[in-house]
């Protein structure tokens, strides 16, 4: 595993150390928004995390390894080269062993993320169960990996070009908790609202790092969902956002854009259409779940010195 | 995980000498029947599994803990308190960590008692994929559980409120061996008929012990699904329960019941639309289903004597 | 594991040795093929492996074993038997314990294969998503098992009587690589076409064994679909196969074959109504898998030997 693995010291450091990190997802600087947008706000959303009191860790893959720690350099290269791949968990060994460029979605960060003892992870929203999955079988990668990888995902909720209801079914059947922070409404991504329920609702970072720390201590592998409402002032209203999601799926079947294509498509189209509305809700909703998601780091550090583990 | 597991005395002493023990569920108890048959058939099942030679465990949480094990009075408390929460993979490390009272379902009960070392578990019928579920997605985490957790779970079919040809499909696609105890015909739970060929037929305690010997023994991981069918004078025909159920499932979408809901409100819609004659089939078949488990649970911990394990 | 599992001394000493070895199914000589070209085909497979380098494993099951190297007249009992179980994982711990004999299919294949060491196999084609799955639910657990068995699969693409994008979805949300040998798009089992671009593509053996190597030797579990085109001049072109696959699901829905008589169902009726020359491109397709296998357990194993595992 060390083979394809390299930290940067000061994320390795940390990690050894116990003190509080956070990954962070390549694929939204590369795939999700337009430059010079995506580089400042990935520059952003590491120095929230540092001045919410945790180490960053943007992590991508490249010159054959999965890289845990990138440079200002680095996330500038990815924000601005075209060839460089969107790599779920089913393309890293291609990447890796053909030596290529890499952006790593929400299972492929995860994974990596778990090779090098991270356990929380921040990210726009979560891919999900595709609109029309019932008959597609389009589903993310994303939800197979949050089975099974004990890496909990700070969120806005589920993209919502999604289907929220039926990515709360999945999720439900794979026995994945999903947490909302602070409202007992599932939050709808570009929108605080969703019109689902939130399975579990709960208020403050100690009361995640104490669920995350009872999930994982009595040995329940896999991840937690945890969403994040957009602040109220920086969203774009559901009704408003969902007659764009509407165009946008309508414009992506017209021009059978399809697989690992569509989630790309469909953002840039619903920015454009909206003047870049859904882009700065985007931008927003990313920092405001930097900052909470280094506050449960820090939560999460704090128990494990408090309740060290027996053998 | 010991931190979050306490094991009861008896059962624990009973575990380490390699004794038959049977898991059970206590969602029956606070969800699955009315006050007061739920705590005298807790009792009762109990009986019937000591009865038969083997050491009952039934399971729930509260302050704090898994309870393997429960006493009276406890089995009481979950007969009738109402703020018992239904605990199914995905709500453990809430109900935990927050410190409330859990009643767990076929999926979090078998957890657990893999936690304490338990590998058979006596239930009514195990969840699965629901009615409609082609296009609601809704399908149990009990599956999902079964797919990795190494417990056997006797039963009376999957519960005839689901799809059980779809629920065969998943099993299928899952790995998951089904084994009807004595019939070339799946049983249906409230009768012992289902229109469905069971995938595999054993005839005794015995062969049913060898095959989960050989399934664990060579490294395959999961559970069993044992269907066990309801005595024919204790059913309640296939199609004069058919007729209930459907008028449930049409009430239950009338009043909008979803999710962790849905099961609970049909069976109670369809007990008291058959004046309890579902309850009495229920009752009868849980009973059933002990005698038969503890059975089982004896010749595997004959077996396991017979034949130690090589390094 | 050890009681269950039988090694052919060759094999064995192969697999110490860590010579390429090349695991073989015995489902389609018991049920994919008929007597005597199953016979003899088997027979030509094994002689493929040796012709280009490695040792081939057919893997069957009979006197409570899963037997790893079959001599030739096991071969050809399995060949010839009537009685002769259609084992998929479900099926493999009853079959052992009521010392039934057992042809293996690509899943249980794949397990044995992983429990006695080896971690390349040669099929025809794999099972998959079934048309209309969307609604009957019938997906092969050949899918469930290389989501986490790590035995890379040879083969000429997904079985054509499938549903190929379906398969393709479920091979994405399970995060299993799908590498294409020489062509862009993935072949259809009979043909080399099939509509679909293949999500990956390799040119060579050893890029082959380059992306296993790293796959597992990052700790990424599970197969890899290798597709592998047969030949321009032995295929069954595509339009004029499917027309046949049509009439054959037809027959099949008129005549009710359900479960796992499916698939062996539909070969024979596509065999019987193209005059044998589907025959014809199943033989030419698997014994092209088997020279393509070969050539990649050899480079995999000649980068053992370069790249030894670190501690
Ligand atoms: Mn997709
Ligand atoms: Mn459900
Ligand atoms: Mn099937």
């Amino acid at each position: 595993m060390k083979n394809y693995l390299a930290i940067q010291p000061e994320v390795q450091e940390a990690i050894a150390s116990g003190k509080p990190v956070v990954a962070l997802e390549s694929t939204i600087i590369s795939h999700g928004m337009p430059w010079p947008q995506n580089v400042e706000t990935a520059i952003q959303v590491e120095e929230t995390v540092r001045a919410n009191g945790a180490i960053p860790a943007t992590i991508a893959i490249f010159n054959g390894k999965c890289r845990v720690g990138l440079r200002t350099d680095q996330l500038s290269y990815f924000g601005q080269e075209k060839n460089v791949w969107k790599v779920s968990l089913r393309d890293m060994p291609y990447v890796l062993s053909q030596n290529l460029y890499g952006a790593t979605t929400v299972a492929a960060t995860m994974r990596i993320a778990a090779m090098a003892g991270i356990n929380l992870f921040v990210t726009g929203g979560i891919g999900g169960v595709h609109r029309g999955a019932e008959h597609s079988m389009d589903i993310s990668a994303d939800l197979t990996e949050m089975g099974h990888t004990s890496v909990a995902v700070v969120s806005a909720g589920i993209k919502s070009i999604l289907d929220i209801g039926l990515t709360l079914e999945y999720l439900e059947t794979k026995g994945i908790p999903v947490v909302t922070i602070g409202q007992d409404e599932l939050p709808g991504f570009y929108s605080n609202q969703s019109n689902f329920a939130s399975p579990l609702r709960l208020d403050t970072p100690e009361q995640i790092a104490a669920l995350l720390k009872t999930k994982w201590g009595m040995g329940l592998e896999g991840s937690v969902l945890i969403a994040n409402p957009v602040p109220a002032h920086q969203q774009v209203p559901k009704d408003e956002i969902e007659v764009h999601i509407q165009q946008a799926l309508e414009a992506a079947d017209a021009q059978q854009i399809k697989g690992k294509n569509i989630t790309p498509f469909l953002l840039k189209y619903i920015a454009r259409h909206t003047q870049g509305e859904s882009l700065q809700a985007n931008i927003a909703l990313i920092k405001n779940n930097a900052a909470t998601g280094a506050k449960i780091a820090v939560a999460f550090a704090a128990k494990e010195l408090e309740f060290p583990e027996e053998n």
